[in-house]
């Protein structure tokens, strides 16, 4: 507790002022509460559960200088983790209505002032509007280090339509919802190392589109999200399965951004490894395919086969339409 | 991304060994999983909420130097964060049944190695087993800063039975469960700074002990946990319900060791002020004082008046028994 600042003012008759903590959650983040987070003002949100319904949770986390850069624009912060976990949400096929935010705010890091925090909020309560959703409660402590988000994220699904990872069968087809590789290449733009003169790349890299709203759970087989590179995760999702994949790079669905940058086995590699995508993989069995494309279809989503899964190799086998293998040197990122 | 690792294999058809992060996870997280949390292999987990029940949830947030000491046993860093949300479900009177965490790791730190992880995780298993909770999720991530937690905490209360901060009333006793400042003189034990003989008061701030397992929501007006020091959160429960409060220094109850070092009124401001106390603050009306008593005698848990809800002075109190102002030079902690 030695590096907890002291209150500026001695008082023994506490003033009517807040504790500086708690004025900054006023200040920022009331305004994002729903009537179930009771203001943020009690120790916990108490609500109703959707009768009828299943609950779907998951957590993530972002840390600046590996998630999101230090001068990325602050309204992109906080709504970049908010729809990361929304995706997870897609993943599941479930239906997301609110969120618990905890904040490690970087005390000497001047940049981090209250103008920041309301840029960051504002992002979020656009997103809010947007996605239907409404902030549940949370935490605020500092830190000594770099910001640190985490986030908690609830969503319904009707029982039994969760979308799992381990349902896919041999011979499914792979498919995937969008683009791929736009998020890992609009890192590049930013750090001035490709160009984005439209900055499509660069806006995919700080807001990806969670692919809400699909409705798949009479149509594939297991689902889950790419965030951590398309082989690494297409490996997941195989490996949950009890089974391998084959990945037909020439079919993977690239922009025209990305296109335009991509002219080497190097750029493709990067795209199929470097993450940030949010977009869903999908195990769709063969004769459901017409569902697919016709439930994408009236959403206004690509969608994309780029595979197939395979019960007699294990593991991702990156493969040319010519059927060699893609040389790859990585799969995706991993933390440790 | 720059500086995330890349792995340490280069492979193009991914073999049988998880990416760290992966293996990571599996070590360690998911014996901890119950079976809502799909082995922690999902995008997220899901549930059926227990019919007829409302749910309540929170989420806490500690760093490593700000809330636990960089050298404490791993056995208590995530049993602590565990307890202090287990807290707010006490304050809540709802019961808890799963959470989840999110990590973020120093990468460089080699204190914080497979061994630290184990233990880590040891003491969370432990708790789990004496709080009857389960993992339900999480992520993980590396920082260049210090050990970021963060838990989300999930739990069930009959409708309308949750207790709230807002409803003390005039003429309410201000009541607090067990005894206040072992968790702040603890660190200073911890520190070298006090003696701790017995080992009781380094405990206390180590492993907080949730007051679980008491239904007040017939008895109590409002209630809250004491987390940030005791003139503070009696500051927030009297604001929330419109009031002031009296708060009795001389009634405040110490345990025998926090007795045997406290001799001057600084050591006693210490206690009123230095937080990580994890009991609960309550506002019982005085024709309940009865149900109260007996309420807590069944269930083994000490509960002290410490003084009054008055509607005629907003602000805290704080006075000796002859009615003079008790000095403080701050009311708790705040991070900003």
């Amino acid at each position: 507790m030695t590096d907890r600042p002291d209150l500026a003012s001695a008082t023994d008759s506490f003033p009517q002022t807040l504790p500086d903590e708690f004025s900054f959650i006023r200040r920022h983040f009331r305004r994002l509460a729903g009537k179930d987070a009771l203001d943020l003002t009690d120790d916990a949100a108490v609500f109703t559960p959707s009768p009828g319904k299943e609950m779907v949770i998951a957590a993530d986390a972002m840390v600046e200088g590996v998630h999101f850069l230090p001068d990325d624009p602050p309204d992109t912060v906080g709504r970049k983790l908010l729809r990361a976990n929304l995706s997870d949400m897609a993943a599941m096929g479930a239906r997301p209505f609110g969120w618990l935010l905890t904040l490690a705010c970087p005390k000497a890091d001047s940049r981090y002032d209250d103008a920041w925090f309301e840029a960051f909020s504002d992002g979020l309560a656009a997103d809010q509007a947007l996605f239907g959703v409404s902030l549940l409660g949370g935490d605020t402590t500092s830190t000594r280090g770099p910001l640190v988000l985490s986030l908690t994220i609830l969503g319904n699904v009707a029982p039994g339509h969760a979308l799992r990872r381990n349902g896919a069968q041999e011979g499914d087809g792979l498919w995937v919802t969008g683009t791929i590789g736009d998020g890992a290449l609009g890192l590049l733009a930013l750090q001035g190392k490709v160009a984005d003169p439209t900055g499509w790349l660069a806006e995919r890299y700080h807001l990806p589109r969670p692919r809400l709203g699909l409705d798949l759970s009479g149509i594939a087989h297991a689902a889950m999200d790419v965030s951590d590179g398309l082989v690494q995760d297409v490996g997941h999702l195989a490996r949950e399965s009890g089974l391998g994949a084959r990945l037909d790079v020439d079919s993977v669905p690239l922009s025209d951004a990305a296109r335009s940058i991509v002219t080497d086995d190097e750029g493709l590699a990067l795209c199929l490894t470097g993450g940030d995508d949010y977009e869903l993989l999908l195990a769709v069995p063969e004769d459901r395919t017409t569902a697919l494309l016709s439930h994408c279809q009236e959403r206004n989503i690509a969608v994309t086969r780029i595979g197939e899964f395979v019960g007699d190799a294990p593991g991702v086998h990156v493969v040319r339409h010519d059927g060699s293998r893609f040389p790859l040197h990585r799969q995706g990122w991993s933390h440790f």
